[in-house]
């Protein structure tokens, strides 16, 4: 039995629902079966909290020791789910969590490397989605709030372990009740996004190496 | 027993797939009730060709002599469902229409009036929808192009009628198959869209007179 | 000599200026020669408030007698220089003029035409800007704020005269000290705008028939 | 005599010109005064195409030996000026370079770090040019075209060095001319963009320690 570790976020910035946490709640205990092997989601929520995530974070991963964990959070401008390509080393938050903190470009981990590329075959996962039909789109930043910080937290725990465990983030958009309160704001339904996490979830523990498609952006 | 008429689009512009159509289809037949009184929806596809769409509309309704018209359209850029305001007399297209015509400032209706409202009461629609949680909101402007033709034939004919049928049309964002080839395009599951033409159809049956609340754009 | 009558708004909504005055502002007493006539500029500031802003513009084309009367606007989220097709007759207010009015859903002008076109040579306008190297693109909606209000009163008058003076409304973008202040916020400098709306005025006072050029939207 | 180093590129993507070029070769031989000390503005046009732009950057260096080098380039769809705040090492071309080049996941410097932070005071860049009234924003992504690659290169050469020369990339909008033919393009005038690069170049030789103001993005 392989595990997979899926965290979302609690609501944050006087919202009541986050769809990270939806997603990551409507696929638990979802077993997929590859390669003769079966793998079982554990999902967890993480607090909207710089510190008090990446700990929660750790306490899962060493309670599971997952071969895959993929962190889900809200993007709320995005339009499709954006797998993200590299967590950089800033905290630098323009609203505060939570708990109330807003540090300002303070290191995630004190003597990190700047930053980790995602270990998810994010080309693979763009192309699989793409082809069953949910909008997608790799990203070049996950932000510098409490989402970027998990993100290095999580490649900063995998990188010391030595594992041979995938790990990345993964950006969703907003749920339509959430942007049926904001003129103009994208959204994907929540069976579009659950959807989309599942055709993830089978690439990133089917693909071993990426495929070499481009998702470059110019700037 | 009340008739609505419903009208979609077939595709256009290299699509293979038009939401407007696939929401009309999806409720062919449906029935709601209101007051104690039955009315049900009579689905049309309408070509996507400048004068054509409007005689194929003109047919159905005097076929169907419909207390409700509401005529759908695609607005490949929007989030929203978009209830529009106001028809304007010309045709100014930017691509070619389905037959290849492309007329640039001709009157739909030669000698019509500048513009026609529309009549569904588009204010207590946005409300409603909003409600339940389906992203919309008053647009000003249907655009230049086939949507905006139908629109204004239809008003043009209603007005024409003298009679209490109601009218109006209503644009409609991509849906996520088609935004998965548009990097960075906003889209809506169909069936969100469909719950949210049941809910303007019920609101357009039943509020007589439209709500106070703004609706306006700056500009 | 030839009367141009050119306006712009006060600044509305916290803001400390608008680039539609500003506009004006700089091109007072221009004069240009259009086939061996000269004609001159004169810059109205207009108040931020339904029903005065009308009324002094109406004083001033009254007091002016100009042949050519263009209104100038700012449209917030706008990168270009936007000429606007149709004036609608609704005031419909997301926010408090600058005298605190509000209204919803009311008419303009009771029992007015739903709408006016512009006489402006709007597609020349358009060709001309961009031989210029100046963005701009035809607008379909003008809103139905202040600007829109002015707009339509503007349209209203000129019919009601029967005269051979040409009208109509131009939404231009934020400048760039506006800007600054608005995160993502496009922008256009002083400069650029003043040329440009010479470039327009000196082809309103040119072209007689428009040129057949689509300018046209989808929606 | 301190030695500045501004670089643009040549044009690219079918552009007849690249605004990154037009303010380097604007600023070429502008001396300003910092602590009773000159510096000199010595600008060069790097090619649009993978290796040989760092390449040229490179031996420019070498060249001049300058205290502070500034790389300006393009980002067609961006308001505003965006110093950015990291530079990955990864070339992913989502179209050919000016050599017909199109590396899609290849590193910038093989075994070279994930990514580098730019050494410029970003922070109180941000602060200046949004004090003189110039749109402007901290960036968390230049992209993986060769505006990246250039930047990373930078980074990496001066990395190696030891030296205290400080460096970074900043990405400029479309000059007016260009958004001219592209609609809805956002733009900023030539004399802005000039006038925002004077001021930064002035707080990049004056400013030692960054200031602590957030310019966090979410996502």
């Amino acid at each position: 039995m392989t595990n997979i570790l899926l965290t979302g976020f609690e609501p944050f910035d006087q919202d009541t629902v986050n769809p990270s946490w939806e997603v990551a709640r409507a696929l638990a205990d979802w077993t997929l079966e590859v390669d003769g092997v079966s793998a079982r989601v554990h999902a967890r929520q993480l607090p909207c909290v710089f510190g008090q995530a990446s700990e929660v974070l750790r306490q899962a991963m060493q309670e599971l020791q997952p071969q895959l964990v993929v962190c889900l959070g809200l993007a709320g401008t995005r339009s499709d789910i954006t797998p993200e390509r590299v967590a950089i080393n800033v905290d630098d938050a323009r609203i505060p969590d939570n708990a109330g903190a807003q540090p300002i470009d303070q290191s995630v981990v004190a003597d990190g490397p700047v930053a980790y590329w995602s270990t998810l075959p994010i080309k693979a996962i763009a192309r699989d989605l793409r082809t069953a039909g949910i909008p997608v789109s790799v990203s070049n930043t996950a932000g510098s709030f409490v989402c970027n910080h998990v993100f290095y937290a999580l490649m900063h725990a995998l990188a010391g372990q030595g594992l041979a465990a995938r790990g990345g983030f993964v950006h969703l958009p907003l749920l339509p009740q959430q942007a049926a309160r904001i003129p103009g704001a994208p959204s994907m339904a929540l069976s579009t996004q659950v959807e989309g996490i599942q055709v993830l979830l089978r690439t990133a523990l089917t693909v071993r190496d990426d495929v070499q498609e481009t998702a470059g952006k110019l700037h």
